[in-house]
């Protein structure tokens, strides 16, 4: 064993290490719970037990919308993995080398990529042919079952996401010892990290009354050109497209700790829909994170289907709906969050008799800044959202 | 025509604005041009003449590498679009609405997206059912065109490609007025805008002795999390894979301005040898921008095929090359500019006898920290690069 570390892990044996990393008290939280994973192996050993994981089960059928809780989240299905069971022996190994890489991680005090886990930890068993992990799809899931269980966020095991999406407007945030001041960050903005925790992000001030989420980072440029969030005193964020982990944990904080209403300015076609449902309800996938990610009070402020008429469009700047949007709206009319929402029955209705779909840059079509002096400023004058 | 506009463009006649923008230099130059276009026309009328414009031809006949200057450009072909020809006269008025498009964009002192021109300029023809244009994909050439005719960077006309990359590191710039320090700006860093011609982006102090450059934004975060970039006082910057125009602009800037010797650090495979050829040599598609994109004096610090020994990686981190990577590697090892470069044809040669190419995230499976700490150190240290 210490012979294949040696080769595998030069910087290894972080237990001993005197230069240990400074841990925060979540690091301490995570550890633990990584420990008491492993103790469950020589617990079962001392018992002459076969040890085995219970992994919460991300299967669809385990997934439900927690009406008072207003967001999706999983139920208490859990599937067994046992280390004596041939087809379950792989993945239990796996299960057990992404938590001892999660571990060296914080121990260590760094983070990496999944796909730096994924090379931490690949390689070949020893005395065999046989890999660790083929590919980067057979990590992956992994890596959700060891969150799952721990019941810790992917940020806390020290693995991030991609760095995506940019924020300006009145908030100064502490970012590792740096106070950065978000209205001072000219035409590029802030970098929204994929780690926005606590130990590592702090509000240093928030004087901002709410948040303008935007689909695109185009849309977001014409925002910030404009100044807008100086004129309305807000914070405007994008996450270029479907927000990523960082951006929806930081619009979550944002709202939960600092009572700040989230706004999303989205394309009026089925994926600016289903963008609007993972941030106020969450996704499917990552059910077990709407706890510390979905915004059950976000608000949709536009496009909408009316817009054709109520702005007076013109019918060049339509994008016909394709068999797919078709499908895709009728799926998300069936979800059980829009059960109970008329004007969303509404709004996805308009959209199928319409028969076309529209983007916020067709705004421009009226004026380079109709979205942000004129669209925008009467939909919250009239506080006209959809919930 | 002015019933037209009055449907098309309600805040438009930019001519008469009285709150017109404060146009910058660059801007008159831009505009002066743009004129001189539209000049061309009525000059032909008064002159009993067809009109026409002589548009520097994009194709692959029209580039070539220019070796004193050591990048891509185009040559003195033209192709001629003319007024009164059929098959012509729809890509005429396209172009000339571009321009106009451009030129109201400039007037009004905003900026935009090319989705953003496109709708802008998008309507139907009076008096027919012809669609200026018919999609996006109509109109990107003939931006293009406008590019090229008037010897305008895409920024100059005051349109904008996406923001992407970040950058950390010992630079202070002004970016529209806010003072931007780039030491001082946590784990997410700056935003590297699209536009960073010098009227929006001024370097107030540049400290840093070289520019080091990745690929990807997770390789990023590594080297700021390890804070290399103190270390060895550089600048740090990602373009999150190939990177867009803000960010080449912005390493030429550093490069030719304050004379910092950029390094890229790229996977070794086809698709990172190629990165580093569009921001050394300036891309086939982009060639009439090589002048003020192109870094010939960019250099390459790695991954390299011979890392597989030097660096006693295991072959579990190896990927094996497919087809498209072997074809891919024949092709570059073809680039002209790739010629009299023995070392490059050395290790291109080695990489098809190796069989496999290596991310930079494989250097992990060593230690999370390897890259940051010994890795690029090695090589710097060594000055062991390819040109």
């Amino acid at each position: 064993m210490a012979k294949k570390k040696a080769r595998r892990q030069p910087a290894a044996a972080p237990e001993a290490a005197p230069d240990a990393a400074q841990l925060t008290a979540q690091d301490h939280k995570t550890l633990d719970a990584l420990r008491e994973m492993a103790d469950g192996v020589v617990d079962a050993a001392g018992r002459s037990r076969p040890p085995h994981l219970d992994i919460p089960s991300r299967s669809l059928s385990n997934v439900r919308y927690n009406k008072a809780k207003r967001f999706i989240e999983m139920g208490r299905g859990t599937n067994r993995r046992e280390l004596f069971n041939l087809s379950q022996a792989k993945s239990y190994m796996q299960t057990m080398l992404v938590g001892s890489g999660c571990k060296q991680l914080i121990q260590q005090g760094k983070t990496t990529s999944i796909r730096g886990l994924y090379y931490l930890l690949k390689h070949t068993i020893e005395g065999t042919r046989e890999e660790t992990f083929d590919d980067q799809a057979d990590c992956d899931p992994i890596i959700e079952d060891v969150e799952v269980t721990l019941n810790a966020l992917r940020e806390e095991l020290h693995v991030y996401a991609s760095n995506r999406g940019s924020m300006v407007g009145n908030v100064v945030v502490n970012d590792s010892g740096d106070e950065i001041d978000c209205s001072r960050m000219g035409s590029g903005g802030y970098t929204i990290p994929s780690i926005v925790e606590p130990e590592v992000i702090r509000f240093v001030k928030v004087e901002a009354d709410f948040v303008l989420h935007v689909e695109k980072d185009t849309v977001w440029r014409r925002f910030n050109e404009d100044k807008f969030w100086r004129k309305h005193n807000c914070i405007l964020t994008h996450g270029q497209g479907q927000p990523p982990r960082g951006v929806r944990r930081m619009l979550h904080r944002l709202h939960h700790e600092h009572h700040l209403p989230v706004y999303c300015l989205l394309d009026n076609d089925p994926w600016g829909y289903y963008i609007y449902s993972v941030i106020k309800q969450g996704s499917i996938n990552l059910a077990y994170e709407s706890r510390r990610m979905a915004i059950p009070g976000a608000r949709y402020l536009g496009l909408r289907s009316k817009d054709f008429e109520r702005c007076s469009l013109s019918p060049s700047v339509t994008i016909k709906l394709n068999d797919n949007d078709i499908k895709r709206i009728k799926q998300i009319r069936n979800y059980p969050w829009f059960e109970n929402k008329p004007a969303w029955k509404k709004e996805l209705e308009l959209m199928l008799r319409n028969g076309f779909k529209l983007e916020v840059e067709a705004l421009i079509s009226k004026d380079i800044s109709y979205v942000t002096e004129q669209y925008v400023p009467a939909r919250l004058q009239d506080e006209d959202f959809l919930d």
